[in-house]
């Protein structure tokens, strides 16, 4: 049945949205359209897009709107957000992020000193991680017209080795870089009006400059999928993985990191907080033979949490999807997420 | 006096906007984060910003929100509009648009069909250029916390020549393409209700690729400033170019090409056209050696209506200011536009 209006899901980030773009935009384009010849385009469905340079390097876009309410949450805000999600996915197409672009959106009447607050968060953000900022937009929607503010970035970076997610092999250990849901389960407490705080919920949101580029550097050849489990969480990113590559994908929940605080708020709730997004994390998939060494690495970067939390195989039968191993010791296929479980998460 | 909130004026793209930009975002950008070395950055507040390449070109990029109201409106939509607008601050850079990345925000409920029309058109537009479309990002808002849709677009384009407003020089003359103030006019009249068509309005939006890629390719050394006049009119386009170069530019208001049915809608409601947005013009400062060769070169690639209209000159009183010969006979200073002729126009 064909939808007659958009929907909040079409925009979850999950399996609605996928086939939306699918539909309404990839459809539409002629083959030579979509890509700049040789580049990452629009069909890939993935962090960003890319155009080579003749030197064997590639040049990385990215373009995201953010709409996330409330516009100030426990752990940052959409300044903060909009920066480090920006460096973030140009980090996972295998990019040094390098200058970005912003443009602002807001509604008449939003207070002045928000709008600073967010704009200092947004500036400090780029400036520590070595990001220019070097133009954008500013537009003023009258009262109603818009709910605050909506900061939509275009990233740039330079990729010496790009990071395709289609590229994972059989065999490949699948690492996550810290506890997940964490962002997710911020925004929705703040939505509900929960004390975010007393609950011990902050988001994750950072960008993962420091970690990354040593990676990149150290293991690049190694790293075949890099993505950040932004809305849909790391059930969205393992599932569009099993799907572009026909593989199917194993996780182990009970080596999966969550919080207990955020394993006891979405309990409450009946959310998974594998669909939950992250703003700080990292999924990778790895050469099975570096698995270890990479783990210890990036442990060894602060981020003492991360787990290799399965791996991709070939598989007949379940090829494009991924299993999960539950803690109560089944084994049952983990879904895309579907409907919406937190509108303007992001 | 201090905004304490934003206004719809601080969007306007005229006097307010600059300055709530110089103040909220450029003063707190130390000068290393304006831009990368040796390209255009933020402070320039041109069309766009540029990365130099090691073989002497620049890669240039743009990021615009598009919020118009309504998203149909005679002569065009907001995704003919996107892609349009993006292509045209490119060309103004004297860059060949290669890529667009578009980031769509829509309100839950939005009609499908106008959705399809809306991508469809701005598809078909890049299609029509020459440009891929590599990239981009969905969301939706809840009902009520956007107005129908925004369209944000990334923009990418190489230029052998960077046009770099700053650069224009005394005794330079001024060239309009066309027509102005068609695309202010019809928004503004289809936001009163008023029948725009019956009126003989219709924006003028269009990309100017196959006028300006000819320019450059023949004209680009003599060719010192380029503009599309979009918010404000030329008016505002005119006052940055003496505000930044500190000359004053002289024009002759009836050699500016103004259409009769936009001359009388605006007299009719007391708004100057020239204040008004064009979406399919160029303004350019020429090489006054060239100037008429120039005129001839763009009248005879279907623009008829291109005028000399005026020319800079170096003067101590009226550096930095925009002076007017009125068709009446008079000289007066035209002052950049302020508060709001038009919200949402583009």
């Amino acid at each position: 049945m064909r939808d007659e209006a958009v929907r909040l899901a079409h925009g979850s980030g999950g399996r609605e949205t996928f086939s939306l773009i699918r539909e309404l935009i990839v459809s539409m384009l002629e083959e030579d359209m979509k890509r700049v010849e040789g580049g990452v385009g629009t069909d890939e469905l993935d962090d960003g897009a890319s155009i080579p340079l003749p030197d064997g390097r590639h040049l990385v876009f990215t373009a995201d709107s953010y709409t996330v309410k409330p516009p100030f949450f426990p752990g940052g805000n959409i300044g903060e957000l909009a920066a480090a999600g920006t460096i973030n996915d140009l980090l996972m197409m295998g990019a040094k992020p390098v200058a970005m672009l912003d443009a602002m959106v807001v509604e008449e009447g939003f207070p002045m000193d928000d709008l600073r607050r967010i704009v200092s968060s947004l500036v400090s953000t780029l400036r520590d991680e070595g990001v220019k900022l070097i133009g954008g937009d500013f537009k003023v929607m009258p009262r109603g017209n818009v709910d605050g503010i909506v900061i939509t970035t275009a990233g740039v970076g330079v990729a010496e080795r790009l990071i395709v997610d289609s590229r994972i092999k059989p065999g490949d250990k699948l690492i996550i870089t810290g506890s997940v849901g964490e962002h997710g389960a911020a925004i929705l407490a703040a939505q509900r009006g929960v004390d975010v705080e007393s609950q011990g919920l902050s988001s994750d949101s950072k960008p993962l400059t420091s970690l990354m580029l040593p990676l990149l550097r150290e293991y690049g050849d190694r790293i075949r999928a890099a993505q950040d489990p932004t809305r849909g969480g790391i059930s969205q990113s393992l599932n569009e993985w099993a799907s572009k590559t026909g593989l199917v994908l194993v996780v182990d929940e009970s080596r999966i990191p969550v919080r207990e605080e955020v394993r006891a708020y979405t309990e409450l709730l009946g959310v998974d907080p594998l669909s939950l997004a992250c703003e700080g994390r990292a999924l990778l998939a790895v050469d099975p033979g570096s698995a270890d060494e990479i783990l210890e690495f990036i442990r060894g970067r602060g981020e003492r949490d991360a787990q290799i939390i399965g791996e991709a195989r070939a598989s007949e039968r379940y090829g494009g999807l991924v299993l999960i191993k539950t803690v109560a010791g089944g084994l049952r296929i983990l879904e895309p997420p579907s409907g919406v479980p937190v509108p303007r998460i992001c």
